[in-house]
């Protein structure tokens, strides 16, 4: 028996004897040898450097690339890879991506952001000019509205966690609260909403109402510490706290005050929710109550039965998570999972809970409720609401299915 | 007139419009025009990417690179750019480095944890055993004892804040209580110290008291999301929050459950601290309170009076920052800066303030006081106490000269 198998055979029955859950019975009878001194011991390692990168060894925990449009390379989505991260923040080089024409190359000195419209004082900023004002730093997520959708299609994708729900992410944002700037500008009292543009060859649109420029949005221009990454907007964007990702417009170049939404192709045409019954839902902002867990899930293996923990993300853009329940037996009985402190409005909340496998097939879920009250559904109800037509604002609860062997897939259960 | 002048002639008269600092008399009567259609938005932009980077622009944000030993590469620390930080998340590939034999290459498949000594069962693990034991995070700082050191010199260092205090740095870390394994392991109940050896060539060796190691210390395995970065011990590392970063032993290997401190050379000849009596303080854990001013700071110039924000982070290793107050008479008068939440324990945490500035010589300094009461001393008043022979534990207060021409320098003051 090598080294590994016996640590592993201690620590399954360890983990029972430390947690509890088995009263004595735990054996370390077994000499334990040292471990030999490693080659890492024996000469200097390497040298220090400007800026760091991951281990080489976590070189398959990469975004997931899916290109919308065959012979582009800047249309589509990446994904993060949910499956491989534990607790809130998303390393910036894995928040998840979504253009619709490339990233763009901005030189932040050459950049400029202009207010106009129904304003009394149109303005324009210098990068440089917007990095002198009052700034405000909040943890919130970032979802793209299609995040999940392949959950409306009838048979359970055979994909991971992130793969399938890894256009979520989450970050401390910084930069100037909007509602400073469009005082200084002199909004019209009679303007409604704002148009958003990107500075970006797709011209990336969007009508905000004032009433949330004037809440929480946030000219973001840093981005878990340092300045915002290009594929997130560099030098600057816009960020809706809860609101679904699209509208948060990158590369931000224009900010038209107006008097009614301006029907971009972005919020006709797309980023609508198609029903059951053939109309669509407009203007439908805030990404709804949600949970998956991330471990165990797709593609992984349990290697026996005992205590594992599982662990996973809720997050809600209405307000703060306030429970998560955690079902083993899909769905007939729940537990409540402890959540991670800090729990934050509209930021990811983990929830981890000890799980004793059995060793016989189960089905986990986790069904989120936030501070509303609002309590994430069933996918079947869902889809009973909505219908499957839609491709936007999916937030159901998901089924991992283990089998006796201990593999875990996606199921609809 | 060019555009960056005339807008940023308007953002400082709007500033202070905006701020209400000055009642009325913003102007801007110049018609805007809107800017050119930017070579950006004519053509698709790049495509996503597996792994982010920063943006090619930030590229002279880096660690700085210093060297204790010259002829070697690993030997030494580099440090976090904290002038051009935000917020209180360090990106990883800023976080500060210090090694005293470089960077191990350990393949985490063949790396091995052993806790023996006095206890009951020794134990060896591997990663994938660490990874299944259940797992907490922490939002904490890591500071180098040895952070600003520079200023116990006589001359204040013509040197950026980073460079001065950037030993220090702040993550979301994960990992395993450390009290699980030593619960399993079956702690002799004489057993007060733990060394702590990491798989290094210096193995970078240090005693623990048991008190600390069952209280909330952690076998770090992620670090903002993402598993440790090679320069943090990948594939694990002691944390121990609040407390010198030298404990947190990183890519660990061994802890020895022992009666009484090993007395490793780095608890000896290193890492104490040398008095003006001659008398050397040992074992002096935790990082004491502390905060510096991160803009303005030295290097930086002021592009005119009228309004700034001035921001800076505070931390203690002793518990949560309580106050945290800004002087820009160089500590004839103070003001308390608003908190940013949230406001958590051994974390950086992100103060701000507006600051009217007048045109004429200021010094700007910080104060912080954490919920021990404990408040951060003027740096004569610390010399006084401590004397000048040492190089560890300094947590003076920081003060930056301002020019009338706006240049902004370290001082003494």
């Amino acid at each position: 028996m090598d080294d590994s198998r016996r640590s592993f055979i201690k620590q399954s029955v360890g983990l029972l004897a430390a947690s509890g859950l088995v009263a004595g019975g735990a054996k370390h009878a077994e000499a334990v040898e040292p471990p030999e001194v490693p080659p890492s011991m024996k000469g200097p390692g390497a040298g220090m450097g400007e800026y760091g990168s991951p281990a080489k060894y976590e070189s398959k925990v990469t975004r997931t690339l899916i290109r919308s449009q065959p012979g582009t390379t800047g249309s589509g989505a990446s994904r993060t890879p949910l499956e491989s991260l534990e607790g809130m923040v998303t390393p910036s080089g894995l928040h998840f991506e979504r253009h619709h024409s490339g990233v763009p190359d901005i030189n932040p000195d050459q950049h400029r952001l202009l207010i106009h419209g129904m304003v009394k004082r149109p303005l324009i900023f210098t990068v440089d000019a917007l990095l002198r004002y009052p700034m405000i730093s909040r943890i919130h997520f970032l979802e793209c509205s299609g995040n999940s959708q392949l959950l409306y299609q009838p048979a359970p994708p055979n994909l991971t966690a992130g793969q399938t729900h890894g256009l979520v992410s989450c970050s401390e944002w910084t930069g100037v609260p909007l509602r400073v700037l469009l005082e200084e500008a002199g909004v019209d009292r009679s303007a409604q909403w704002i148009l958003a543009e990107g500075a970006d060859a797709a011209a990336m649109s969007r009508s905000v109402p004032m009433a949330k420029a004037m809440d929480d949005a946030i000219l973001a221009l840093f981005q878990n510490g340092e300045r915002l990454r290009p594929e997130n907007g560099y030098p600057v964007r816009l960020f809706l706290p809860g609101w679904e990702g699209n509208m948060s417009v990158k590369w931000l170049r224009r900010l038209k005050i107006v008097s009614a939404p301006i029907m971009t192709k972005d919020e006709t045409s797309r980023y609508t929710d198609l029903q059951g019954d053939g109309k669509s839902l407009m203007f439908t902002y805030p990404m709804e109550v949600k949970s998956v867990i991330t471990r165990p899930s797709h593609g992984m293996t349990l290697r026996g039965a005992g205590l594992h923990q599982i662990s996973g993300i809720a997050w809600s853009g209405n307000g703060t998570i306030r429970k998560v329940e955690v079902s083993t037996d899909s769905g007939r009985t729940w537990k409540e999972a402890p959540l991670v402190a800090p729990v934050l409005p509209r930021a990811l909340t983990r929830f981890r809970l000890p799980w004793k496998w059995d060793g016989t097939a189960a089905v986990l879920k986790s069904r989120a409720t936030d501070d509303t009250g609002a309590v994430q559904p069933e996918r079947e109800k869902f889809i009973a609401e909505h219908g499957n037509n839609a491709i936007f604002h999916f937030h159901g609860i998901q089924a991992w299915g283990v089998s006796a062997n201990g593999e875990v897939k996606h199921v609809y259960a």
